[in-house]
């Protein structure tokens, strides 16, 4: 069992349910000498915050972090950090029709099968709520990248059917959209879209893209502890996610090794062969070569990759340039819509789920693939302090 | 460091380069009592095994497994196994050009900037021998999973842009295809696709799914080691995977919540509701709740689900509904076009890689899929015996 | 870094410093199903509470433990159970003056080495109140191995110079004991003893004894994670302990092979053979073989070890004998005679340390010892359940 | 289960049994670029290798190491070093009576009782070769560890009754001792006391001392992974270990406070003060403040520790004084005196077992204990490289 912590050397580990007296991490291994304030976290928890606008759910929490433990006159101890969110607007009586009844597209069967009952209120552990201490340690972790030059960005690249261009991406936008998006022209569709899901009383999937730049060559272990597969647990343990894809993804499958391979070249950019072949594709399937990702190329001077198929990683190591991420998230399973459920007498019964449900899940979930990978990223850099004999020395001769 | 364990309970570390002595396995936590011989274990080696026909590299190499310990009298004794393939076709001189270069879409670059220096010879650790270790590994996960009634298959879905069809799911042509192939219809294409590639110097992207049947429920843990994060990190610690999907994947950030749910059903399946469902999808990205996970949900006499969108996790944990997951390889990167590659010293120079090559890398990769998932449901599976205190009570009254 | 969780399946992370908000733990891996309330809880913290008589800190605290998650209707739910008790009275200004002072036996060195700075209110991280995380926790493991039918207990052996005695074990004494001694005569003479060191400023070590009855046999894995190895990081990783013993302990190096070893005997145990052995050895050094120790010994009807110089492990596992215990706890370094000290400038200044602080640290170390050594043994049970493949088909026929 | 491995940045997992075809170790995190040979680790194996003398089992193998990977042109990679040792003397038909008999001071019952069989030949997996592959493993850390100034030093400091003395620490006749001992006059009498032991058919228990000089402040964790706590799981995993002590071990629960505190002084030793600490006291319970300790402390320029009881770790955490360390080992449970055994069956038997055993485990167990210490200490300090923000980003700044 225990399965509640994520990390080697910066470990998290979350606690917490829906309709518990609150939710929280310790991150245990975080380096000492961090200014570190409760507002910085802050900041993070409010971005997945519910209650913001007519596309999230209508709980409305303020989510105010408390740092517990691990922080002295401003600066991390490097001994474990606390961190704890009440839970406040919660009203467990909406549940309770719902003790005795697996709902579609729930982890209610399963979890009463492993455990032989379960907290029935709100998804209890597999409530969203439960994302609130990964997104709490993944802003320390964050916080701890920004100080490495590392910086990571998630967003919404898809509603439905309606994805982002990359030729769009608006980060001014993307600052103060309501649906997580960069690409304006898209989330104008994807607001059309959703609320013809909402009128039926339908929800919707979505995607999520992230992306970190400035990232060091070099990071990730060359077995099991790659970096994609690292991030494949920790982007797949967030509820929902149904599918990863590292740089081209599944697009690669389809490709020829001429067409994926990422071939060097040299001083200045060539922005027509770029753009050939980036033409026509999608912010969520593109290859997304931007100045970013060149600039940020730990390569000789001068050198840079041609095109980023890989999205940053050859075999489970970092190259230093742009990794990108993209997880599917599918639709929100608590939808209004008549539903043949089973209850727990094995009986079939027709459910209308009425409760407080975001139509999607992406707008809010792109902060904790964010956090997620920063969590991932800063442990495997952690671990990968030690890999050189030289380095070791350099280490002790401080 | 230290990236080469995979599991917790039931523990896989591999070791070994493509052109050290040999490569292997140490499993420990198996249970005890298990009837294991070498022969178990080759049965899945020579799955994976090189030279097999045009389609895989001309290396030629028995690949034959010693086990070294942890076997008694023909049974495990619940101590480690030691695993050990001697490398025995190994043309060291065929790499010395490569000492000195950067290729494109391999891992050479991380592995220098990692470790200062790197072994050149055929990809070193990150050579695909790595996988026999895991294969070695896998087939005693999976022997094991037999005898809990667990059978785990995996072939390859997809030969660039050609996929299988799920109505045309041939086991038989599956046992002897040379891709791997269970659509003999689509093999076909798929060959005469890469008689095309191999007569460029070109190769391939590809797809495996992997299917599980017999699976209980209530397996995986539900916050960072739910069964689809675990099986993430599994899938993608493999080299070549640009993605992972469970279930229908990508294909659920498209869709409406009342389409992905899968919703409960009674006594006698309704095929018509499920064609539709199905019609023109393929077996790669279509809905496949076949007969198999029909009968093997461990619901209550008579209820199963209409349709198995979800591919049997449902919040990171098993539903008792057949497991699909679906990886996404890359083209082989080896190739003999001429590429830009950099060196060492910082400058580009032109390279044709004439080595002994897979055109493609899915087929012989299903084999490790399957492992790969063996391991991971088994050690999950080994971690949940405790999640009763009645259960926990039961072990102990033994 | 991250050295806060303790536990493979059955994880204990314990967090919070001595003049934080609080101290705490999370429980991960505890079976579901479990009644636990907070009194279960309290009875343990209780027995570690300062202020509880005049050898006992003067701060005084409720140290109430509050439930934060992982119960429901009273029963655990398999999920995390974050436990969180609030630190009340504190006076930091009583630390001010240490800020630059590291003093004689204390951690203050080494934790400005490690991180560069330290929180040096109340011993900070390293603080005794470090232990209310491990013994909230270890109360949820002594609950359920009292499911199991196993009892630890652990107390006072030895203060200073004075030594309980095995004859004189007096359990109704030893549940109104100030010292937490089973030997009323011993405890009188240690009394004296403290007296004396209290009077003149100083402290005094001391020695706690811990037994495991009902303990089955076969727990324990033969490597690294020998139940003693587990034990002797467990309790190792008490503060002030600088040495552990299983069974005999030192003595058994200076043992022959024929006095040492246990020899098997049959249906009536010969007392008088026994009490030859026993005779004259105290109960810190003796060996103690008592009728607890026989009948639970889990061999065939009628069979038992005429001694147990073993203390119940034998290459790391479990005998199904009496497990016993012991660990020396150095004097409180915490004294108000003048003591040289080194500045964080690098200029010894003289000391005397004025705070609220136990003369030795054995008695109210007693129950941290008896919670480790809980946590330690069901997490080793609970990794063993799956031992055996007819163990493993068994769990998964349910 | 699962416990053959050790460590979590340098780790080690080992596997073999007895009477298998060999044992070995993984070592898994070694820093690249690390000068390796063969000739590096059988200089260890060398020094725990049976038939030495007529101390040591008849039993004689040449014990000869393979590395099989990890290592190329001369230095690691960074990739996982496995290291085997064939066996080669093995007479399993010695073994062959013993099948269905638990021998008293073996781990036979236990193993019987957790796997349902044992491989019974010269205790499998328990046997003291498993302690080959801890060696090999070891003397990498140790090579490591001399790379960093730290070199650590394990010998023979009791016999039975036997102690050696602190001011008779002889290195030179240590190089050539038989028993590993440095005091040349103690050897003597236990010479005397081992010949009547054996010719008694009886063996006699011993004591290992194990002193690390050169060690930095900082090393350990504040909680769970103190450096004791984890030297102390290192040092109780060794086979026969009965007690662990760090520094004065258990006189420090006889003794006051104001005795106990190692006290800062300044410039010019007073060796006045350190002899009356250390007269009459034996190098095993002694203190052993010797010029080393001093002139390695990590303390500001003429600062150090008048004494060192603590042996080098306050608080978990190395203060940068030597560490020392002593085991005990209980006497060879192997005698040929008539003993009372159990068998399967239920029914007792008299045993002589008549095999080729040491007389005491202490001399070849040193190395063990020397190697088990490097363990763990890399372990330590590779942990530590990240503990502070600074040093973290200094690491990426290279």
């Amino acid at each position: 069992m225990a399965g509640s912590t994520f990390g080697t050397v910066f470990r998290v580990t979350t606690w917490g349910e829906s309709h518990g007296k609150g939710v929280g991490a310790v991150v245990d291994g975080c380096p000492a000498g961090l200014w570190l304030s409760e507002e910085d976290i802050q900041r993070y928890l409010d971005r997945r915050k519910p209650g913001q606008n007519r596309y999230t759910t209508k709980r409305s929490e303020a989510d105010r972090v408390q740092i517990l433990s691990g922080v002295f006159e401003g600066r991390t101890t490097g001994t474990p950090i606390s961190l704890f969110v009440p839970n406040e607007d919660q009203r467990s009586k909406d549940y309770g029709n719902l003790k005795d009844v697996y709902r579609p597209g729930h982890a209610d069967l399963g979890f009463d099968k492993k455990y032989g009952f379960r907290d029935y209120r709100g998804g209890g552990r597999s409530s969203g709520r439960e994302t609130i201490g990964r997104v709490a340690a993944g802003a320390i972790a964050a916080k701890v990248l920004e100080e490495l030059g590392i910086r990571i960005l998630a967003y919404t690249c898809a509603v439905g059917p309606v994805s982002c261009s990359p030729g769009n991406f608006d980060e001014a936008h993307l600052a103060q959209s309501r649906l997580n998006m960069p690409d304006p022209e898209a989330e104008k569709r994807a607001e059309a879209y959703l609320e013809e899901c909402m009128r039926k009383g339908d929800s919707s999937g979505g995607m999520v893209e992230c992306i970190v730049d400035g990232m060091p060559a070099g990071i990730g272990e060359p077995v099991f502890d790659k970096l994609d597969a690292m991030l494949g647990q920790a982007i797949f343990s967030i509820g929902a996610v149904k599918g990863v894809e590292i740089g081209d993804g599944f697009m690669a499958a389809a490709a020829l090794g001429s067409e994926n391979n990422d071939q060097y070249a040299c001083t200045v950019p060539e922005p027509s062969v770029q753009e050939d072949v980036q033409k026509d594709t999608d912010l969520c399937h593109g290859t997304q070569q931007g100045r970013h990702g060149t600039e940020e190329c730990v390569l000789p001077e001068g050198v840079y990759k041609k095109t980023n198929h890989a999205g940053g990683i050859l075999g489970g190591i970092s190259d230093g340039s742009r990794i990108r991420i993209r997880a599917a998230f599918k639709p929100t399973p608590s939808i209004s819509l008549p539903q043949q459920a089973l209850g727990r007498d094995g009986k079939l019964r027709s459910l209308e789920i009425k409760g407080r449900h975001d139509p999607l899940i992406a707008p809010r979930a792109a902060v904790v693939v964010e956090c997620m990978t920063a969590i991932t990223i800063l442990d495997l850099m952690m671990r990968n302090t030690g890999a050189r004999i030289e380095f070791l020395r350099e280490s002790y001769r401080r």
